[in-house]
């Protein structure tokens, strides 16, 4: 196993290690997600893990845990959830985040919202002083508004792409039958306040801004050619 | 004719009188709109209004539109609309609205936002001191997250209720494939402010807060047996 998989494996082991028995979990979206939600899916088959119940945040996420029998529930049934782990395109140092890589942060904003206790793993990567630097703001937009919504993004001060399929004409639909559209700004330096904002635009579902939402942040490491995780 | 029925065309033929040749118009929904798009239908069979392209806010809008041959265009075929012209559940002297018992709020609101000058139709029983006072805010929320929603409009304040469907078993579906929550406050006093934090409640489309977004309404009044229109 290289070096890069040992790191997502070692972050993932440990935020599958918090959850115990009994718990409703919110079950991320992405690559490290991926690998919590398998970490998981092992403890529920070896019988270290009983009672749990999990909330998809995505179509990847309720496929995977169902591949491991991982009993499903849908956020209308419950009141809260007791734990979400998650993954983030960029954090910053006030734990806040950008989402929507995959497409999936409607519905991951919906659950890691409704979670007592949120943590999110990334490596090291995914790390920045001020959000917006490495990763264009992804928002989701009904399909019938993009054209509006990028011109009100472009008047904010953002540089919006619609996002387009791969192995698809045309552009991504996300898994509610939205549009994205990506939006790179300089800085952003008041999320709080851009999180609103975007939000208010008519059209827009939901944006990737995750402020002040997660609880802790593990950090997958390399230093040469050994892997280590550390908390934000 | 009665005078209610008076009244409404009075409404609808004054605003429909506005509408010049060329312009790109935004198509209302509800019964008054709907006599809007009826004297429009009129006027451009009779060769009064040439080259004019209507942008729907509903199914029921483009349905009415398209019995008289009106050309319709989408909002992302075009950069501006010209003039909107729609209806509301209740106004407040500040020109503020509240939208959305036609469950068609989200809609409007890109083709009224959209618009250079949006011009609002009521009858009088629709004026009110403060949003909210007769009527239930309408917020358009996604299937999967009612109940989270409804918990977070309670924490505001409001009392919210599913909007339930007739002719159909269950909730009301809009034409974006949705669920209605309406949620009475006592009252909106700050109604910017509201439109903003609902809007940032995960899971939230949009909801029926049109906040500075009208640029006049007519009225119309009953006064004995004789029907009249003003301007607010």
């Amino acid at each position: 196993m290289d070096v890069q998989t040992q790191m997502k494996e070692l972050v993932a082991k440990a935020a599958a290690a918090r959850v115990e028995s009994g718990m409703i979990l919110g079950l991320g979206s992405g690559s490290t997600a991926a690998i919590v939600i398998e970490q998981l899916g092992r403890r529920w088959r070896a019988g270290d893990l009983q009672d749990i119940k999990g909330v998809p945040t995505s179509f990847q996420a309720a496929q995977l845990a169902s591949e491991y029998g991982i009993p499903l529930i849908t956020l209308n049934e419950i009141d809260h959830i007791d734990l979400a782990i998650d993954g983030a395109d960029e954090v910053d140092p006030a734990k806040n985040l950008i989402k929507g890589g995959g497409a999936c942060h409607t519905r991951e904003k919906l659950v890691d919202s409704r979670a007592e206790r949120f943590l999110v793993v990334v490596d090291v990567g995914k790390l920045s002083d001020v959000l917006g630097s490495n990763f264009a703001l992804p928002v989701e937009v009904v399909p019938g508004a993009y054209r509006q919504v990028m011109d009100q993004l472009r008047e904010m001060g953002g540089e919006p792409h619609l996002r387009m399929a791969v192995r698809k004409a045309g552009p991504v639909v996300t898994d509610e039958g939205n549009l994205v559209v990506d939006a790179k700004f300089e800085a952003i330096t008041e999320p709080a306040k851009m999180e609103m904002q975007i939000n208010n635009i008519p059209g827009v579902l939901e944006n990737g801004l995750f402020v002040g939402l997660a609880d802790e942040v593990l950090v997958g490491e390399i230093d040469g050619d050994r892997a280590s995780v550390r908390r934000l």
